[in-house]
């Protein structure tokens, strides 16, 4: 079903990310003296299949919102209609994610697979709302498989109008009230993890709202894990949000674009496009290391070291848009710097 | 003598950081959300002392640029001649440091305060050599205070320069073969760390040199050390680098404008800057942890935490110029953003 989709999806480059070690290490500093960032610079190499590999000019977080059925366990301290009113602010100019795509020079794509509000979208906003929300996962599959689909698919046509426009950089967000709940569900059903370890505040949940959502999670697993087939992992106990996330990391990953990965949720909708198609991980670039406990789990187990550790957790695509200009000056340091023989001929 | 330096420095203002904590709770986001990008906002607040702070759309590194005296103790892999080699390279705009200002659009400013090179200084590069390289710390004082102290006013000059043109947001910078291990003797002066613990590697020495580099800085500590008068410290066992950098954050400082810190190099020169008029680093930001071992040591007594930690050794303000864009960031999340009451008025 899904294999025109992970079917062009390829592993890194290994000669390509070889040429770039190689490049490094003859380059006019000490070599491994740039730390991480080489290794960035090796890692992009690799999914550019290119050395050096291209400096990302154009980088545009795709932010897939929509709401969730399990909010009415009472999951979240907020009102469903915030998600509605964020993505207003989000089409406004005027929240957090919109802040930090300016800084770093970024585009924002709002996506909406799936929001409850009744009211028409904003302008700006690309609506391709499956359903108004998910269902309740404690109670039933959250979506079916097919609008598991139909929600991968609005990721994935999103993403190619991006690429044909000169998008090189994706950076993966998301708004839903509630989806830190459905996103422990995921982790814990691609890792194994324990609903306990892996479920965490949110949106600055107390003790009993946080004991609250971890009975969720763990009554969720129990009623529709463990699935061998991620698909319908993914249908049962995601969000339309994650599965659009799903489409544009395989969307990306196709077209050897590197994905930025922000918080918790988009972990959980990288672990999902990993157990579809495991050679999506290799294009992927952890942007940083979200305070909700069930991201070190998902990047754990995806293999993935995070860049940053600035204890984010909002979601929305701001770390990984943090992270852009890391990814940007790990090109740089590798395909502008003189070679250490050109410096001591000067 | 350094009175008309250090007196117009303020600490941070307390009143514009509180208004910059109020402000960050009613944004539209859970309140702590972004972390640690938070704190640096409230930082910024405090540094520029008006609430939101200006987000900075001018950054500068100034690379100071110098030789030590201390490279005939074989402490270093590399010929002294390498340092000229960087400056050219620089000028040039070949070298890492290059590559990363341009990936966060800022300027570069190379200062040229006692390289031992003879050949004429590169096109681009602000002569003001104090003399070809310190003294050897081993077995003299690196400089007399009054060298010392044209080399600091070298930084203040250029610096006074840069902020009259409008640079908002300064990056230290250094170059010089040897300077890990004058560094080390900086960091242990004006912390008591034991010089075992915080000399490294610095550019990839193996065992044997590093012991010939904590022998060399043991030795220089117990010839000049300890010295109750921070200037003559920054003069008996500095270089000329360092104390440009400290005339850097003097008159960043004075200006209420922030300083980034790089690693060790730049790490002691904050000690020192520190250790002369304590509110300057009130003004500071470490933009990352080195790997050098002295940076954590240096980063502890300043009461600095590092916004990145990329397992950077190279030096030049690199590490510095990456956290550029965060410091961006944090001024446009404070800046930039609605209030949750403004969103669920909508």
């Amino acid at each position: 079903m899904l294999e025109h989709l992970t079917e062009p999806i390829a592993p890194a480059d290994a000669p390509a990310a070889r040429m770039a070690r190689d490049r490094q290490a003859r380059l006019a500093r000490p070599p491994g003296s740039l730390g991480r960032l080489e290794d960035l610079g090796t890692r992009l190499a690799g999914i550019a299949g290119t050395c050096p590999p291209p400096v990302p000019a154009h980088p545009v977080v795709v932010i897939a919102a929509a709401d969730h059925g399990v909010h009415a366990q009472g999951v979240s301290d907020w009102p469903q209609a915030v998600t509605t009113a964020m993505v207003r602010t989000v089409a406004a100019g005027s929240a957090s994610v919109n802040a930090l795509a300016r800084a770093v020079d970024a585009d924002i794509v709002l996506l909406d697979v799936g929001t409850a509000g009744r009211a028409p979208a904003p302008h700006g906003v690309v609506q391709r709302r499956v359903r108004a929300g998910t269902r309740d996962v404690m109670t039933e599959p959250a979506m079916s498989v097919d609008e598991c689909m139909q929600a991968i698919e609005a990721g994935v046509d999103v993403t190619r109008e991006l690429l044909e426009a000169g998008a090189d950089l994706l950076v993966l967000g998301d708004l839903g009230v509630g989806n830190t709940t459905v996103s422990a569900c995921l982790v814990s059903a691609f890792t194994g993890a324990d609903p306990a370890r892996i479920t965490g505040r949110g949106a600055n949940a107390d003790d009993q709202r946080t004991g609250r959502k971890i009975a969720a999670v763990a009554a969720a697993l129990e009623r529709h894990g463990p699935d061998r087939d991620p698909l319908r992992t993914l249908a049962s106990l995601g969000g339309l949000e994650h599965a659009a996330l799903v489409g544009v990391a395989l969307a990306g990953a196709a077209a050897r674009v590197p994905v930025l990965l922000d918080g918790v949720i988009t972990n959980a909708a990288a672990l999902a496009a990993t157990a579809l198609a495991p050679a999506v991980a290799d294009h992927m670039v952890a942007s940083h290391m979200s305070a909700e406990p069930g991201a070190s789990a998902a990047l754990a187990h995806l293999g993935l070291p995070a860049l940053l550790d600035l204890d984010l957790r909002l979601g929305e695509g701001t770390g990984g848009l943090l992270a852009v200009p890391l990814v940007q000056a790990a090109a740089r340091a590798l395909s502008e710097v003189a070679t250490l023989e050109d410096v001591l001929q000067r």
